[in-house]
C-alpha cells in the first residue's frame, strides 16, 4: 500500500472513531459543581485532539475480539470469557490522563497554546489549571474503575495505569533536568522519552488486553508495540522538525535548534563533536532564515545525527509491529501497523 | 476522664504509631531516579507531621479486629475473613495523598513555610513541586494496591480513594473561588470544609475497614465518624485562631480576621449582619493589637457567631463518636473517641 492511501485509512480510522470516544468523553466527564474547576477541567479535551490513543485503544479491543471493525458496542464489548465489557471507559481514561498531563506540562514550560487555543493556565490561571489537572487524575482512576472487567484484571489495569503515571511524571522531571544542564547521553535522551510519551502508548494498546482478560504474552507484547511506536513517534518529532518545509510544518523549520531545545538529534550530534550551541545565532524562530537552517542541518547530516535519529525511528516502527503478531491476523490489526507507519510518515 | 489525661492518651497513641507510619512511608516511597523529583516528593512527608490520619487507620483496624493495641503487625494483619493483610499500606496511601495535597495548595496560595521548613515549590522551584506533588498521587494508588486485600475491596479501596482526591479537588476549588468573592453562604462554606479537608479523614477510617472485609454498614459508619471529626477540626480551627492566646496558637491570634480570610465564623457573622471587613484595619498581622482583636471578637461574640462555630463542632464530634458504635467495645475504639474530643480541645 503507498503512503497516501495508507495515511487515508488511518486518518479514516481514527475520525470514525473519534465522535465515539467524544461522547464517551462527555458522558464520563460531565459538567459538575463547581462549575469553573469543571470547565477547565474539560476545556482541553473540548478544543479537540486526534484521540490517537483510545483509538489504538479500540483497534486493539476489536483486533482481539476478532469483530468487524465498528460492529461491535465499545460500551458493551465481548471480553474473551464471554463477559461484556465497557472498552471505551479505558480508551477514554487514557484521553483524560493524557489531558491532565498537557495541563501540567504547558504551566510547567509556561506555553501559551495547546490545541490553537490558550493553555488552561492562560485561559483561566494557574491555581485553577494545577487543580483540573489534579481533577482529570483522579477521574482518570474513576472512570478506569467502571469498565465491569473481572476484578483481578481491573486491579492489573489501576496499577498499569497508576505505574504509567508515576513513569511520566519521572519522564517530564528528566526533560525539565536537560533543558539545564549540558552532557545529556544519548540513552538517557531516549530513557526520559520513553517515559514521558512512550509509556501511554504502552499503556493504551495494552490496557483494553487487560480488561478483557488477554495473556500476560499478549497484554506484555502489545504494551511494546505502544512503547515502541510511541518512542518512534517523539524521535520522527525532532526530524521532521528539521526536514520538512516550514509551510507544512506550520512554523518556522528548526525552531528547535533556534530555541536550543534538547531533541535526540542535538544529544547525538554533540556526542559526536558538533558545536550545536553554535549552529544557529538567533534566539527567536522569526529571526532565522532557511538558509541559516540548511547550514545547520548539512552539519547535523555530516555528523550522521539525522540519519541516526531517522534510521532508530524505522527501527522502532518495525520492532513495534512485529509485536502485533500476538494479534489474529484481520483488518483491526492491520490499521495498528498503519498507524506505526503513519505515525512516522506524517508530513505534519 | 479528664482533658489533660485524655490529651496524654491520644497523644501516646499518636506517638506509638508515628515511628512505623514513618518507616513504612520510608519503605513504600524509596529514593528513586530522577534524585530530585524523588527527594522533592518525599521533602515533605520527612519534614514532620503528626500522622493523625494514619493514626486513625490504625485504630480502626485495631478495634475491627479486636486486637489489643500494637501487639499485631500492620503489615501481616488478621482480615475479618481470616487472611492477612497489610492494613499498613492503606494508612500509608492516606498521607501520602495529604502530603500531595499539600505541595499543591502551597504553591496555589503561594504560602512559603510548612511544617517549620520551606514549602516544596520554596526550597526547589515550582515545576519540581508539581511534579512532587503529581508523583506522590500516582504512588499513594501503588501503595494501596499492596495491601493483599481480595480484588474487590481492594477495588473499593481504590474508588474510595480516587472520589476522596476528587472531592478534594472541588473543595480547595471552591475554597479559592470564596476568597476572591462576598455573599457565602454558611452552608456553601460548610460543603467545601466537608470536601477539601473531613472526606480525607472520612477514607482514613473507612479504608482500613474495606480492605480488610467489613460490612458496608460498618464502613459507612466509619466514613461518617471520620467526615463529622474532620469537619469539627477545620470548623474549631476557626475558633481558635480567635480565643487561644497569640503565645500558645504561635501566632497573633486573629490572623484570619487581618487576612481578611474567610472563616465559618466571618461567614455566619456577615450573614447576621456584622461589616466583617470593616473589624479588623490593619492588613498585616504584626500591625495589630490584642485589644482591636478582643473588639472585634466582642462583636463576633455578640452575633453569636463564635458559640455558632463551637457548639457546631461539638455536635459532629459528639455524633461522629456515635458512629464509631458499629465498633467492638475496646481499648482502640476508646483511643478514637479521645481523638474526636481531642481534635476540638486541643490548645493550639
Amino acid at each position: 500500500m503507498n503512503q497516501d492511501t495508507r495515511e487515508d485509512t488511518v486518518l479514516s480510522a481514527i475520525e470514525e472513531r473519534r465522535e465515539l470516544v467524544n461522547a464517551a468523553i462527555d458522558e464520563e466527564l460531565p459538567m459538575a459543581e463547581p462549575t469553573r474547576l469543571y470547565e477547565a477541567s474539560r476545556y482541553l479535551l473540548e478544543a479537540g485532539g486526534k484521540r490517537l490513543r483510545p483509538t489504538v485503544s479500540l483497534l486493539v479491543a476489536e483486533s482481539l475480539a476478532d469483530v468487524e471493525p465498528l460492529s461491535a458496542d465499545y460500551q458493551a464489548f465481548p471480553a474473551l470469557d464471554g463477559s461484556t465489557i465497557d472498552v471505551m471507559a479505558a480508551a477514554v481514561s487514557i484521553e483524560v490522563i493524557q489531558s491532565f498531563t498537557l495541563i501540567h506540562d504547558d504551566i510547567m514550560d509556561d506555553d501559551d497554546l495547546r490545541r490553537g487555543v490558550p493553555a488552561v493556565h492562560r485561559e483561566y490561571d494557574t491555581e485553577t489549571a494545577i487543580l483540573a489537572g489534579d481533577t482529570l487524575y483522579s477521574k482518570a482512576f474513576e472512570i478506569m474503575l467502571r469498565t465491569e472487567a473481572a476484578p483481578p484484571a481491573s486491579l492489573d489495569a489501576i496499577e498499569l495505569l497508576a505505574q504509567t503515571c508515576t513513569r511520566i511524571c519521572e519522564g517530564q522531571a528528566m526533560d525539565v533536568d536537560f533543558e539545564t544542564r549540558g552532557g545529556v547521553a544519548v540513552d538517557d535522551y531516549l530513557d526520559m522519552v520513553e517515559r514521558k510519551t512512550a509509556v501511554l502508548y504502552g499503556a493504551a494498546a495494552s490496557v483494553p488486553a487487560i480488561v478483557m482478560g488477554a495473556d500476560d504474552k499478549v497484554v506484555d507484547a502489545l504494551y511494546r508495540y505502544g512503547v515502541n511506536v510511541g518512542r518512534a513517534f517523539q524521535i520522527q518529532d525532532d526530524v521532521l522538525d528539521l526536514t520538512v518545509p516550514s509551510e507544512k510544518l506550520g512554523k518556522q523549520r528548526g525552531s528547535d535548534l533556534v530555541e536550543n531545545k534538547q531533541t535526540i538529534i542535538t544529544v547525538h550530534a554533540r556526542d559526536h563533536g558538533v558545536d550545536v550551541d553554535g549552529l544557529v545565532a538567533a534566539d527567536d524562530p522569526s529571526e532565522v532564515t532557511d538558509d541559516v537552517i540548511d547550514d545547520a542541518v548539512a552539519e547535523l547530516e555530516a555528523a550522521g545525527s539525522i540519519e541516526y535519529a531517522s534510521d532508530l525511528a524505522d527501527d522502532l516502527v518495525s520492532r513495534g509491529k512485529a509485536e502485533l503478531d500476538v494479534l489474529p491476523d484481520n483488518d483491526a490489526r492491520t490499521r495498528l501497523r498503519e498507524i506505526a507507519d503513519y505515525l512516522i510518515e506524517r508530513g505534519y
